[in-house]
Order: C-alpha cells, then sequence, then structure tokens
C-alpha cells in the first residue's frame, strides 16, 4: 500500500474542518534584532484551537467516525497535545471523550482538558504504559481510539495546514518544521511539495529525540532505547512507517537542537513576539538561532510555531492585589 | 487650549510610526464556549512591539524629537509597558536611552528592557518616588522625558490604533478598551467616532483604581489617595485633563471590575487561546464575564487586548530535561 497523499484529499479534508479550526496568524513583522533573518515569517498555529495544529487532525478523525462511533465515544492516551485536541474536538462536537494521561502530565493539561467537558483519568507511569491500557481498554469498550499521528485521516488533517500556509504567504521559498512523530512534517509538506515542488523544506528534532533522522539515515524505522529532551510533545521513541514514507519522499533535510537552544528560542518568542510556547514550540527558531540550519538563500523563509501548550499555572499564581 | 485630537494628525501619526510598528493581528475564531458572545473579535495588540500598545506613542514622540534631543538621548521612569515601549523604540532608532524602574520592579521587564539596549537603574520605592527623581534628572540633564500618557504626541500615537481597527473589522459596532491613565481610550476613541460616531466604546478599569470613572462622576480629575490592585499598568492615581476631556467627550461608558474576574479571564485567554497576559490585557474580558457590561445588543463587538507583559520568567525555569 501507499502511504501517499492527495491534493484532492486535503482539500476535502480542509473543508471538512473549516468550520472548526482556526486559520492561524502570520505573526506580523517587524523585529528589534537581527538574529533571525529579518525575511523571517512565523506561522503562530500556537494559537490554534486547543493550542497546537493536533486539533486538525483530530477534527478530521472524529468528523469521519462512523454515527455509531461517535455516539458511543471517544478515548486516547496522550500526555500531549493530541489528548487537548481530542478532549476540544468531541466537546464541539457533542462526542463523549474520555482522555487517559500518565500520572506525569501536568496540571495545566489535565485542567485545559477537563474544562472542555472530557473526562480525564490518569493511568501509567510512562506514555508507553498509559498507552497499553488505552489501546485495551478501546477495544474491549468497541470505543473510537485515534492515532496522534499513524494514520491516514490524521496526515490528512494536518496537511491541511500546509495548503492554509502557501495561501498566507504564497511566495514561501523555505518552510522549518518540528517533528515528533512525524506526522506534521509529512502531512504539510506532501500538501506543499505537490503544489509548489520548490519549497525547501526543513525538519528539526531534539537531539535527544532523533527518532526521524536516525530512521531517515537508517533507510528503515528506527526505534529509539530511551529520549531524553525537555520537549515533551516531541519525544515518541519512534516515528511510523507511514511518516518516514511522507518525509522521504517530501523533506529535503532533518537537522538536530540542544534543549538549551530550545530554551533560549522560547525565551526570544516571548520577548520578541509575546508568544509563551512549549519547547516544541520554538524548536524551529532554535535551529536557525543554533545555525543548525543555514537558510541565507532564502528570500521569504517561514518557520511553523507548531503548538503552545507550555505549563503557565505558574504564572497565574503569582498575582496579588498590592496597595501602589 | 483644546486637547482634542484630527483626524489629519492621527493619520500622520500612523504614516511616521509605520515602519516600526506591528499591525497586529485579529485574533482568529472559533471559540469552543460561549461564555463570551461567538461573535466577538479580540484585537490581538499583545504581539505589539514591546509587549503593549505603547510602543505606538513611545515612537510618535521619539521620531518628532529634535535632533539634538535624539542625540542627547531619553530618560524615563516606569515600572511598566511605557519603559519597555521607549527602550525598544529608542534601540531601534539609535538614540541613547535609560529607564529607571522602581526596586519593586520585576526581574522579567528589567531583562527585558536590558535585552534592547537600554541602560536600567533602580531607584525609588513607589512609581512617585520614581518619577519625581526622573523628572529632576531630564531637566539637570537636559534630556528627553516622554510622559506615558499625558502628552499630544503619546495619544498621537495610541490614536494609530483605532484606524488601524476600522480597517480590520469594518463593521465594529462596540469597542471595550481597558484604561491606565486614559492616553489609549483618549486616542483610540477620538479616531473612531471622528470616523464612526456610531460605534459603542466602554472603558474598564479596576475597581482598585477607578480614577477615570470617579472623575467623569465628579467633572474633574479625581486624585486616588491609593490604588490597589493585580493590574500594575492599569494603575496610576490620576488621569489627566487631557485624557480625561477625550474620555468625556468620546467614551460612552466606563465600567469596573474586580481583580478575581480579571485572574479569571487570563486563564480563559490562556487556556483558549494561548495568549499570555498581564492583567490589563484581560481586563476587557473580565468585564463581559463578569457582566460589568452588557452587549447583547451588539452585531459586531471588538475586545482590545491591550498587553501582554506577563512575568513569564517562572514558565522558563520550570524545564528540565528528563527521560521519557
Amino acid at each position: 500500500m501507499s502511504y501517499d497523499l492527495s491534493l484532492k484529499e486535503i482539500r476535502q479534508a480542509r473543508e471538512r474542518i473549516a468550520p472548526y479550526v482556526r486559520r492561524t496568524p502570520i505573526a506580523p513583522a517587524p523585529l528589534a534584532h537581527d538574529d533571525v533573518p529579518g525575511t523571517l515569517r512565523l506561522k503562530l498555529e500556537n494559537l490554534q484551537v486547543s493550542g497546537s495544529f493536533k486539533a486538525r487532525g483530530a477534527f478530521n478523525n472524529l468528523l469521519q467516525a462512523t454515527p455509531e462511533q461517535q455516539a458511543r465515544g471517544v478515548l486516547v492516551g496522550s500526555g500531549g497535545n493530541h489528548g487537548l485536541a481530542i478532549a476540544y474536538a468531541a466537546t464541539r462536537l457533542g462526542i463523549p471523550a474520555t482522555v487517559i494521561l500518565p500520572t506525569t502530565a501536568s496540571a495545566d493539561r489535565a485542567g485545559r482538558i477537563a474544562s472542555w467537558g472530557a473526562t480525564v483519568v490518569r493511568f501509567g507511569e510512562n506514555p508507553s504504559e498509559t498507552l497499553a491500557y488505552v489501546a485495551e481498554r478501546a477495544a474491549s469498550e468497541g470505543l473510537l481510539n485515534v492515532h496522534p499521528f499513524d494514520a491516514q485521516w490524521t496526515v490528512q488533517g494536518t496537511a491541511t495546514l500546509g495548503l492554509e500556509l502557501l495561501e498566507d504567504v504564497p511566495d514561501v521559498d523555505c518552510l522549518l518544521i518540528a517533528i515528533g512523530g512525524g506526522g506534521l512534517i509529512g502531512g504539510m509538506s506532501a500538501a506543499i511539495k505537490q503544489t509548489r515542488s520548490d519549497v525547501r523544506i526543513i525538519g528539526v528534532e531534539p537531539r535527544g529525540a532523533s527518532k526521524m533522522r536516525q530512521s531517515l539515515d537508517a533507510g528503515v524505522v528506527v526505534e529509539l532505547a530511551e529520549v531524553r529532551t525537555i520537549a515533551d510533545t516531541l519525544a515518541p521513541r519512534y516515528v511510523s512507517p507511514r511518516t518516514l514514507f511522507l518525509t522521504q519522499r517530501y523533506v529535503d533535510d532533518v537537522v538536530l537542537v540542544d534543549d538549551s537552544d530550545m530554551l533560549a528560542a522560547m525565551r526570544w518568542l516571548w520577548r520578541e513576539c509575546n508568544q509563551l510556547v512549549e519547547p516544541a514550540g520554538a524548536a524551529v527558531i532554535a535551529a536557525l538561532q543554533s545555525h543548525a540550519v543555514n537558510i541565507e538563500g532564502s528570500k521569504r523563509p517561514v518557520a511553523l510555531i507548531c503548538g503552545g501548550n507550555a505549563p503557565a499555572e505558574s504564572v497565574f499564581a503569582s498575582f496579588q492585589p498590592r496597595t501602589i
């Protein structure tokens, strides 16, 4: 079977999810400094509903489920943005949702999921334990279980972001995208390269979670023994044959960044643009500032800010009324 | 003398500052809940350079200073967004800048000012002590001292945001704006009402810093004995004859919100839009959610998110690499 995506199915997905997702803005220039190219544009997908691009795949899955599946409900396991996106999409569509979080998931994420009306259950010391439990429970209860990146409907959804970007910045010639499981870069790149084959697309991974880089080098999916990074949403231990296929076919290069670079880039996005993002959302800026990638030849580069779900609870707790 | 602003001078200011400020985006709909009107649009001025609308007045002042003043430099005292804006604008224009901060100012603000190349000095236990010191030092050293709200060039600058909003949302029929010293609402309202007199404009103040509400009721500027609020950038103890004049002339009503409402609105903006803002930036949402204002008759309401400089340092400090 082929894992490829046609422009036709991507356009259909875009029409399907349009009433429910946001067309996210391009950050307005200018910037004070020259520590990134002055021509760089930021696509602020952190403003997407549920705080990341994952909402696109979530809606595309739930909207194509059968009426019986929709009535019975959806069950997902995720300590990250997929769980948030499914919870949000299910609420909007009136579908019962249960999200299983690892016991280590932050209060910020759990609170947000609960605020959207999904049932939150905590199970498992790590993502693997959680996912094994979810798979078993979904099968035994006959509930829909949506994979975070390895599913055709999921990458159809993320691919819609590629079509949107081509309309936002028609003369884009270089695009930087972070890689978790590879669904985002796979879908977006398929949409873009089948329309504008001259756009250079660069993937960015944490050095401590370089599953796509290693899989590209080996030519097959490589499962990492462990991952270690501050970027929890870029930290699966493996990509899938589907996302490796799309990356081999449509992506020009994959580069690595250190945690310290992502943290510096997060501070930069806050200081220069007042956008508080998670480490994954800053990885593409980190790649530029650490010189992991050279885009000097590019006239119209775009960095995709893929998600913004940082743990901000401490900020709210810091406000106390005071006499001034 | 009249404190009024002509559309001509506002248009000139807009042209003057255009190369240096951002045209900020309207937050994309949709929202999951009906806890604000579904038709509400948010103008995300927290994405402005320096993190607030203050950059508009800062550039408009510094660009009109004489070459001698520009060469000698600018000195301002501010624990808030005015200091950030002057520091940013001075850097961009190559003007030496010194910002005097009260000793209570957050590390977040001090760090951001320093990152833009301004000299940071700490003096004074409270804003009044700081401002007295600044006035004396500016006079003795012959430095330009830009007032945060009570100056024609400052309100010209903030008024440009009114023209921009009318282009962003041409059919706006109701606008909510937070009030600190009144320069923002005065300038914006002058621009809007002289173009579209049918737009309803509502000001929002903290209950613990109700200097404009009390001044409107008294018909003269009322100085508060003390202010007490979490919204430090809405906390001057008085407005000015200029900003009271503009508010009397162009603003329909001023309503009050509690600190707890602003905190709830900050959490809402974070959860629903991934925008981390300061309390002032959330005051307009607080007014809606607390029912301090009723906009049921409005077809196209807009809430101005005026600033985003929340103390986010604790978030960055929370990231530690971990094995997943």
